[in-house]
């Protein structure tokens, strides 16, 4: 394949020119972070895994209507997705208390939410992804009310989608991080779901065991940060069911 | 006077029963904190100050339609108020960047926002008031949509009250905390400005020289904090005027 030209390298991804104008190519990379690069890192198999996993979930978004970025995969660790001006937000959804709402409420750990929260997060490393309100983002126009409206509605049906995708497979959705493009076609503008869907941005745990499926064993230093990820790609029915605990490598995917 | 029964010792005032039901009494103090308690001393003369300062914003405020808690001042250092129940959010009007806005999105202090900019943060010392949004406020019910509606609507209305009355006197509004109170009559409830208004929760920067004259001279040890405070109340037209910066002892004031 001719060698593409680097947009954007990240902590997770690297982002390439896509073969036809109005792409691009996300790499998933093993590299993993926390703390805003505090601590770092690598899964191996993550990126082919993640790669699988967030295919699988824009897909099934998008039978549902959902306008994602998504195109195609292209290979183990590529995916095709339309170029997008990414809004420069984290859209968090929140249906069980975890992470930074635990410290910022002083709320324990997995006590139901009375009602989904979504969450907005500037997106800016320097200044640490600070929490913002619907008012800074008018204030400061990193989004329009209109955008944010349907941001937070599409964020919330999202939620309820997934929410039913896992629960069919054992698994709680906790929490996940969603970012939102905008794709013009001619003068028209939409906004569609663009980055990832993966354990590196959802918390997903166990419905029976409340054991964690996700980028918190990496964060906290859990141990099987491989297997969880892998375990959760089984259950989505992306990896082969394997008999009795015998892992599957992710060689083994094609 | 009859030795009244203490509801609440705070940082700035102490709540006494009032004389009626349904009625306190705010007690001004000289203490002043800074940090959430990281820093705390004394500003001489603060208390009687503050009184008077809030009582004449709170009745310019009540003149145009804005409700109020305050009743009457007692005397140099108490003021009978309604009784309510507070909402457990500080309501910040922002029209200039400063403090930790400036801290959390990197932006230069002295900078006019585009808009003027309204935030919340949840009233909890242990937890150090954090900032929520909109949808936090929802979530965790600490008021309902339309209060919170209201609130920012009248919180608005008291901005640019605030910000003529302000700047007739050559005084720069760049931001301030209010506090709003549910008081019941009967079963109607409504919503009613609470609190204080002063140069402890408001930022008051003198028009030509942007000089502070507002606790921020105390946070940041800059001196001359007493005669700041008394700057603003003589501005306001509550300390007689002096000549050659002759200084006028808070005893002056009846
Ligand atoms: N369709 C798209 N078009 C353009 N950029 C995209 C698209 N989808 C995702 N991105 C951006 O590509 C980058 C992916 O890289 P990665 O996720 O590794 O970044 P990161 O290190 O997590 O940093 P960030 O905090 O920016 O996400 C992100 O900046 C993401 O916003
Ligand atoms: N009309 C009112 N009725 C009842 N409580 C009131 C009223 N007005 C103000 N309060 C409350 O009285 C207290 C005033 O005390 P003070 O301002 O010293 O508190 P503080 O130390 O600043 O703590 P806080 O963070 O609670 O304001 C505050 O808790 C305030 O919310
Ligand atoms: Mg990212
Ligand atoms: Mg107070």
């Amino acid at each position: 394949m001719a060698r593409r030209r680097q947009i954007y390298e990240g902590k997770a991804k690297i982002i390439f020119e896509g073969p036809e104008p109005g792409t691009v190519v996300q790499y998933f990379k093993d590299d993993a972070t926390a703390g805003n690069g505090a601590k770092s890192g690598t899964i191996i198999g993550k990126g082919v895994l993640n790669n699988r996993i967030s295919e699988h979930l824009m897909l099934r978004l998008k039978d549902v209507g959902i306008p994602t970025h998504f195109i195609r995969r292209l290979n183990m660790r590529e995916q095709l997705v339309k170029e997008v001006e990414i809004v420069p937000l984290e859209v968090v959804v929140r249906n069980v208390v975890a992470g930074s709402l635990s410290k910022r409420f002083g709320l324990p750990e997995g006590e139901r939410l009375p009602r989904t929260l979504v969450e907005y997060y500037y997106k800016n490393d320097e200044l640490n992804d600070p929490l913002v309100s619907e008012n800074h983002i008018e204030t400061f126009q990193w989004a329009h009310p209109q955008e944010l409206e349907d941001m937070q509605a599409l964020a919330l049906r999202v939620n309820d989608f997934l929410c039913g995708l896992f629960a069919a497979v054992g698994i709680t959705l906790v929490d996940f991080k969603l970012e939102f493009g905008r794709q013009w076609e001619g003068d028209e503008m939409r906004l569609v779901l663009a980055d990832e869907i993966s354990p590196d941005n959802c918390r997903l745990w166990d419905a029976r065991t409340n054991e964690k499926m996700d980028k918190d064993r990496f964060r906290r230093d859990m141990g099987r940060v491989e297997e969880a990820y892998q375990d959760v790609a089984r259950r989505l029915g992306i990896l082969p069911e394997t008999g009795n605990g015998e892992n599957v490598t992710v060689e083994s995917m094609q």
